[in-house]
């Protein structure tokens, strides 16, 4: 996500509608982006009151005006994309930024007690969005494209990598933390002949993971991370540790090597990272899509890691998040007259959601990384080669 | 490095020789160590003066005492593995380290006037030595085993292996960091057609760099890392960084940034790393091996890349150091008749040195990390695939 968002005194600086207008322009031409433009990157105003909104409250307003049709652009991960390479968020920061980082470092916003609410509000809102959306395995998470032409093989060949990177066996005994609807370890399940705990705090991925995994070595639990204390033979989470926050970093790695149990025990941590440690997420994406996410930074998860687990092996693949989102873009682009529970208001936000996150990976601002810890060290190197 | 070391409080609680014995023998026995045992690992003493000096300076008394012939043992690197797997050396703490904590906070160690200090007390020490310690191109650095069976091999696939994930292509422009006697510089010259400019802080490396070197594209400088102002195309350094020092090492990062030509730049971090972050070296290896140097964290290392290079693959193969040194052991112990100059206090000053950091790297308390950033970014996925 990403725009400008400047200070109060900026705001009043440029009051005026003249004047506001052409501050903004000469903010985003660095970026080559042109107000009422012709290319589909542009912007074009639909309501004046935009800009006001988007100095005054960041992202929050420019996500906010977009959903209410104030502006349009054919490009938005285009847009976003040449915004985030200029850095131009950073230029200035919004009030709001403040206080959501001010209120993260005095409340725990990833507690046990509100760790469910996410479930509820994004995850909860229709398995029917997912199935549309999604691969048919339901994969919530970036792919791996390689060697996949479509968005079937990329997450048949993430997990095939996740698997192996792992030194999946049958008969180990695997903890899935954010097991989503169960398709990984459905997965590994089936392929590797693992048997698999999963846990996730969405009732609506239980249910359908319950469904799905019926057959299956499948344990799937609607609980914390943090309550866990069994052991396994390999512990993995993929696209869960966006939603643990920074106060809970150390907590989570100390779950993993509680759990862990040999020396030699893997770990794989597949997360989305940012380029700069923060403790608050973006606003926009905090109030309409992920309640209490945060994208972690190298610097907090090896901090956090530090002296509780071994790194073994970082992989970067960021840029395969882009395609992977660009995918679920068409997807859903062509379903919702399928979908006629989800307002315009409701489409508008999801395609901002996904379309400016696109764009974030594609400018390199976000990243997608695989980590590897082993618990204590291995008596030869970790060898990822040939698996990759 | 490893041992036990107390505080002052310990040591005159346990100041009665029979005390004092029984008081170490209870220590080091969880690490199934025996003073006076006939193991391999065991330690015999022949100078009962050695516990309450290794007890009262730590690491420093332990190498010190052995420089001294106050005590053997057949396999240092055992006894050090042993003592490491245990986390001895954390359990106690001595007065000397927390000296040197405290001096690192204040002095930069690593200042450009102190840079030069280890070159000529560590890399000047005598060519003759590295040469018969060392393959044929003399790589002071840990090699690459995977399919290697000796050496030889084994420093060449390392140095293959850096070049392959540097992706170098004949004619560009390439920097290496601490060049040591140019034989990486001349490895990638000749085999990939790379032009190379080669600094380090040793004057003795930078004679024989240039003798070697004499008919490549290379050009060998006795220089600082903080006075490049260049452009170059790829930028690597193998084994310097660990004399780089925590208050430089995001001063090293913003050098490799300001010289890296194109945002899809790469650079190479090849560099022992350790488990926890500290300012502070082992107080033995800081004396007699090392000067000013440090082993970085991987927080300490993420931490001053933040926001400056970005993350792109993470290697540990530190099980690989072991063998190397292993190596180098084996090499310098048959050639000590033919390097007369150095006495009998230095010969053990060196088994120490290799035998118990071969042990260290065996625990998995010290790492080898070969890390990749890119300057701003890819535009597809860094594939290092094929390659390790």
């Amino acid at each position: 996500m990403s725009t400008s968002t400047v200070t109060r005194e900026s705001v009043s600086r440029v009051s005026e509608p003249s004047r506001l207008r052409g501050y903004v322009e000469r903010l985003v031409e660095h970026a080559d982006i042109r107000l009422d433009g012709d290319r589909p990157w542009d912007i074009r105003i639909h309501d004046e009151r935009t800009l006001r909104r988007v100095l005054s409250t960041g992202t929050l307003g420019l996500g906010e005006s977009y959903m209410d049709g104030w502006w349009e652009c054919d490009a938005i991960d285009q847009l976003v994309e040449r915004a985030r390479h200029l850095d131009i968020d950073r230029k200035l920061s919004s009030p709001i930024t403040w206080l959501r980082t001010a209120e993260s470092k005095v409340r725990n916003l990833q507690s046990p007690r509100r760790a469910f609410e996410v479930g509820e509000r994004h995850y909860d809102i229709g398995n029917d969005l997912y199935e549309r959306m999604l691969d048919r395995r339901m994969i919530y998470s970036c792919g791996y494209w390689r060697r996949a032409d479509d968005l079937e093989q990329a997450q048949e060949a993430k997990l095939t990598l996740v698997g192996n990177k792992l030194g999946l066996e049958p008969g180990m005994r695997v903890l899935d933390i954010g097991c989503g609807w169960g398709g990984a370890a459905q997965f590994f399940a089936e392929r590797f002949g693992c048997e698999v705990v999963a846990i996730t705090v969405s009732k609506e991925q239980a249910a359908l993971a319950r469904d799905r995994c019926r057959d299956l070595p499948i344990d799937i639990r609607i609980q914390d991370y943090r309550d866990l204390d069994e052991r396994f033979d390999r512990i993995y989470s993929i696209g869960m540790f966006e939603h643990v926050g920074a106060k809970n970093y150390r907590t989570y790695m100390q779950m993993v090597r509680r759990c862990l149990s040999d020396a030699d025990g893997l770990t794989l941590l597949h997360t989305i990272g940012t380029k700069r440690s923060s403790t608050a997420t973006d606003p926009w994406i905090g109030r309409y899509i992920f309640p209490n996410s945060l994208l972690p930074s190298a610097a907090q998860i090896t901090g956090a890691a530090e002296d509780v687990l071994v790194l073994e092996d970082w992989q970067n693949f960021g840029p395969d998040y882009d395609r992977t989102l660009m995918s679920w873009y068409a997807n859903i682009s062509g379903a919702w007259d399928e979908l006629p529970a989800y307002d315009e208001r409701f489409r508008r936000m999801w395609d901002f959601y996904l379309l400016s996150s696109a764009g974030s990976f594609r400018a390199n601002a976000i990243h997608l990384w695989q980590i590897v810890f082993s618990r204590d060290g291995l008596a030869s190197p970790y060898r990822p080669d040939g698996i990759r």
